[in-house]
């Protein structure tokens, strides 16, 4: 059990504890009940001036560990390529 | 699909369109990814000055419509007996 304004703002890893960015949002599907996938914000000089599109959407299945950091089971590429996956099926 | 960060702050009303308060937070499972419950908070004088303990919790079922505003399928405080029966059957 965890409250979803704790995820919010937490600093996003992947598998290699390379730093990819903070949790900017959830998306949640509200017919199943479902955690769908967390909005990644990469930063950089783009976020700070609010030009920035650097936001990945990362499945929330890909998710390793959430602690003081949100793990990820793989690479960001990796991550984001299954999204597009999904995204083409349907 | 939803962005959770649009549904923190929205207004919930209870069956009979009785203004409850405001979503203050989401519960989230991060096991099964799924989304337990919904923390309102009930306003009033005491939350200005960081007092009050007026929140309720309740299950993300309870919930009718989400919209411009959140609707609740019951009034607020059967909602919440219900958790308490939750509560005691674990």
């Amino acid at each position: 059990m965890r409250l979803l304004n704790d995820l919010i703002g937490k600093e996003v890893l992947d598998h290699t504890a390379l730093v990819i960015g903070k949790v900017k949002d959830v998306e949640i599907d509200t017919s199943s009940n479902k955690i769908e996938s967390v909005i990644i914000s990469k930063g950089g000089i783009g976020e700070s001036i609010g030009i920035s599109k650097a936001e990945s959407l990362v499945p929330f299945e890909m998710i390793n560990r959430i602690g003081d950091k949100v793990i990820l089971k793989k690479a960001i590429n990796e991550a984001e390529q299954l999204v597009e996956e999904l995204e083409n099926e349907i």
